[in-house]
């Protein structure tokens, strides 16, 4: 008899040998159904595989993120047995399972697979699926596995049995179809219920692009229908909000090949929408006692020696920019904070100087991946609404106090409501990783807890995530889909102090080390912007949106009114503009519409005769009939933030 | 006989080997008097030199450069004749005029020259020159002049010599000193009635580093001692004014050895005033029609290929950033242009749409030598207030005259009111060396005289100043210490649209290259600031003044008050601060006098108990009491641009 641990501290025994279905269906039959796999003392194993010793059991079914990927690497296997069937000259790579459902690497020779193929490959899984076949799991030597695969005439297989040791290799077989595979597994293919195969990629063998380009097949499966279906409609919905295809659509920006992949070029109404931003949160932080500074885009080589980033991005990024003179040598700042610190040094500081808070829309550059590249949310070069703040360690506390109610400004003004903060803690059993003092540290962790709860946030805390620098408070947002986006961070640093020497002369005349803290709102315009921009499917608040009011003259004859009508607007610093095509009024409305401008004023004979306007709004409809005094009334309050 | 042409026209006959000297004087003993060189067929030359043929001729003064700079150049020989007359022992490198004066770089040997020496040598050359030695003039063979100076044991002219070619070798001689020199000199020593050694430098044998360091001795001479008074004054003012010690005082900017030289960190009051005059200049672009735009401030290095970028500024600016990706490679921009060309691409334009104008406060990147940098008017990046209009040939001229308003509003509004306007054309007689059609070139160079004309701009025209690719429009100001810079700048450019191929659809279907404009009206950021710092000396107008109140408390007793005051100014958006120190009343007046704040506000009973304030105004005095709505007016009227 073995004992078996459950998560709510019960403990219950069974005979060795016992699998967790068997255990589940102990419990209840409905729960044994939803059983995908199980965690036997922290490892993901089959729920099918044999307990021999007490253990600590959790169940995973769809709700856990390990049983979800459990399922989709078994929706591997079952496509991989169906392409078996239709295709038998298949030769397999890898079918891992990944975020959103999974896909397998294949070399089909010459053969080009189409979407009819899909069609045939995705009919042929949900048979498989309908004879309910189970997972087996078998040992092997790495002997006996090369002998299968040469019958097999499977390359890959072969080349990753050679690199594996022998005792560590275990092949997996339902129905018809065994692959070399660690596991785990699902019970049988009668999970799988729901099953969309997504597209089409190439890929080259081990991501070389020396070697051979295989077909990569996306697929996505559920354990019922609905859930695909749900999820079809997700993806239609996020495609939509795509802020790539809203960016264009809304000719916010734009990227050029000539200037470099990954490097935005800001069209004029993204570059007024952005600069709308930055006043918005440089008036909060004026009115919070920051002090705007600005720093250059590049710095001496040596100025990221004494910070650490030279050490960090050196290699990884972009490299040094040499000179005429030799040995001088200069770097794109990845960071503002060195400069700031150079700042902070211009001139000695009391004790009552503090808080200092050097606030900068700074611009820096990274480099990544063209591969990794996405739009705005990943790119080569991004302006933080950075901002330092030095302060005494008993300002700590207040300080994050004041910056919370900015980040939560900033959230308020902009419609995200749905948000938690995660506090970042040292590692409880580990502190030798940290730079600071424990003293230091332990009034920092403090005050982060008591701000946030002071302002009633929303937290979690997690030990082991603070940076070796200091402990953070970040902020992760959920949008309109249900995504989460990490906005927003605030971060205590115990090491760029250090670093700099920075000092201030206390109150007994000794010099003493700041405390510097890293704050970002928005984390970068061009994310934030990104997130924005999706959260509300490009229908932007009135505060931002570039175009306002959109006037349509019924015909060409009302085309002096709308301008009339304009130019009152504008003098409200209302943005509006007149579309003075020769269309069809009925086409004006649908490319207003169209354009995700909030209002259009419709004018005709009656509106020119009476001095009115007729409104209609974006979602809403037609509001009827106003004057022209009581429309801008309306969206001046609209846009008030 | 002679036919001598002067340059009204009038051509008279001399005697062949007659000198200027004595044409001057055969016109007026007072015109002979003031000669100090000539142009003979437009070669600067020696007045006193013989003339043996047919030729133009033009007296050199006082007032023309190339008398003043040869006035500098024998004043150089003459203090090279009191070196050598009280330290025997120097050799002579070279001495050359320069813009303001002279130097002459010797070698004494271990020997530091002193202060004490200084004013030994200064009074030394006064006993020379009062004996009015003549300069004279000798053609040598190369084999004697190397004699000459082997017997002087002079090793520089040696070497000066060694590189020259025999026939093309002269010595000038006045008193007991010979040169080795091309000149020309001045009549005589008497000329220069006042002498002024300035300061002692290092200087490397022929500024390489690898060469001896000799002495460097600066000094300026003038033909009265007025002028050398009103040159010390000059200078004085220059100093107090100085734009490096004013943003010190006036904690606008700072440099970071660690941050790199030549790259300024704006601290809170000098970013505060860039960001109002960026603020000031965009509200006018955006009433203009300006598109604004933000683009990166690197590019991948075809950018600048296609742009020509690459080749100009390549080998002597910032080396190309190399990344992990091998063949991937970027440049820091050292212009906006070929990111607007860019951004111009991203959609089709047609006749209808332009012009098309993109402005953006872009921050560019340019080495510059570490001994040529300058506080802020020669740095390593500064922010251009670029814009480039695309448009039409036909709205060339509309373009240039609108731009021409931007500048002078500019202008005007910063006090600047002394300045000409350069109109920069094709050479006349060489049109080989530009790029762009006959036909568009006329068309831009009427356009901009007309536009110069019908804005009643005072031009000046230089042929042969245009830049290759297009005819351009200077702005020259005069700053309150009458020195002259250049500020905003207009140009035309066929270049760049040809480069980058760029298109418009024009009314009859045909595709067009569009006509392509760069403007500046500040010219950059840094230096912007920097000359309106000189110009105002600090006492910046009150729209832009960083503190524009300082609130004095006469004692703690009226603090409350002070600040009570402060909450009311910062109300009205009036930046003020209050002075809370305990010192006494007389002590802070001068400090806030020192910071050159506009306002001061004295507070005391009187004030609280009234509710006024004492005003006292910067360089005028006091001004009374005042009711607090009634300083408000005032200084609201005071801060509208």
């Amino acid at each position: 008899m073995i004992k078996i641990s459950f998560p709510d501290g019960a403990v219950r025994e069974y005979e060795s040998g016992v699998s967790a279905l068997d255990i589940a269906k102990s419990i209840s039959e409905g729960l044994m159904r939803k059983v995908l796999a199980a965690e036997i003392d922290g490892k993901v194993v089959d729920a099918f595989g044999p307990i021999s010793k007490d253990a600590h059991i959790k169940f995973l079914t769809w709700d856990d993120k390990g049983g979800k990927s459990t399922f989709w690497h078994s929706s591997a296997h079952l496509m991989a047995e169906a392409l078996q069937e239709i295709f038998p000259e298949t030769k397999f790579a890898i079918g891992p399972p990944i975020e959103n459902g999974f896909y397998y690497d294949i070399d089909l020779g010459d053969r080009k697979i189409t979407d009819e193929d899909l069609a045939l490959i995705e009919k042929k899984m949900k048979e498989l699926a309908g004879k309910k076949e189970r997972f087996s799991r078998k040992e092997v030597a790495k002997a006996d596995a090369i002998t299968y695969f040469k019958e097999k005439e499977d390359p890959y297989k072969l080349e990753l049995i050679d690199g594996l040791e022998d005792g560590a290799i275990t092949f997996y077989t339902q129905g018809n179809f065994t692959d070399l595979c660690r596991g785990p597994h699902i019970p049988n293919t009668g999970f799988i219920k729901a099953i969309k195969l997504m597209n089409i990629a190439g890929a080259y063998w081990r991501g070389d692009e020396k070697n051979k380009m295989l077909t990569r097949i996306y697929g996505i499966t559920f354990p019922a229908n609905k859930d695909l279906e749900a999820y079809l409609e997700f993806l239609e919905e996020a495609k939509k909000r795509d802020h790539r295809k809203l960016g264009k659509e809304l000719e916010l920006f734009a990227f050029s090949e000539k200037v470099g992949a990954g490097l935005p070029l800001w069209l004029p109404k993204g570059a007024m929408l952005r600069q709308r931003l930055q006043d918005f949160l440089q008036k909060a932080q004026l009115e919070s006692g920051y002090l705007p500074v600005i720093t250059p885009h590049i710095g001496n080589i040596n100025l990221y020696k004494t910070s650490g980033h030279y050490e960090k991005y050196g290699k990884d990024s972009f490299q040094s920019i040499k000179t005429p003179h030799e040995g001088e040598e200069f770097l794109l700042k990845p960071m503002n904070c060195p400069h700031h610190c150079e700042i902070y040094k211009t001139s000695p500081k009391s004790y009552k100087d503090l808080p200092v808070r050097f606030a900068e829309f700074g611009t820096v550059y990274r480099y990544e991946q063209a591969g990794e590249l996405h739009g705005l949310t990943r790119v080569r070069g991004f302006t933080q609404d950075d901002a330092h703040l030095f302060c005494r360690p008993d300002q700590v506390k207040e300080e994050f106090k004041k910056v919370i109610d900015l980040v939560l400004y900033v959230f308020n003004s902009l419609g995200f409501a749905d948000f938690t903060a995660q506090v970042s803690l040292r590692d409880k059993d580990d502190r030798s990783k940290y730079i600071g003092s424990e003293a230091n540290w332990d009034i920092a962790e403090d005050a982060i807890r008591e701000a946030a709860a002071e302002k009633g946030l929303k937290t979690v805390e997690e030990f082991g995530e603070a940076a070796f620098y200091g402990p953070k408070l970040d902020f992760m947002v959920k949008d309109a889909l249900g995504r989460s986006w990490q906005l927003g961070t605030i971060q205590v640093d115990y090491n760029l102090p250090e670093r700099f020497e920075l000092e201030y002369i206390d109150s007994d005349n000794s010099r003493k080390r700041p405390v510097m803290i890293h704050r970002a709102p928005f984390g970068s315009m061009e994310r934030f912007v990104a997130v924005l921009l999706e959260h509300c499917a490009g229908k932007l608040p009135m505060w931002l949106v570039p175009t306002q009011v959109k006037i349509l003259p019924i015909s060409d004859k009302y085309s002096d009114y709308a301008h009339e009508v304009l130019a009152l607007l504008k003098k409200k610093d209302i943005r509006s503009e007149v579309d003075d095509r020769s269309e069809k009024i009925g086409k004006k409305i649908r490319d207003t519409e169209l354009a995700k401008i909030p209002y259009m004023l419709i004018v005709g004979e009656k509106e020119m005769e009476s001095k009115t306007l007729g409104v209609r709004k974006q979602a809403v409809g037609d509001l009827g009939a106003k004057s022209i005094d009581e429309f801008i009334s309306i969206i001046q309050e609209e846009a008030t933030i």
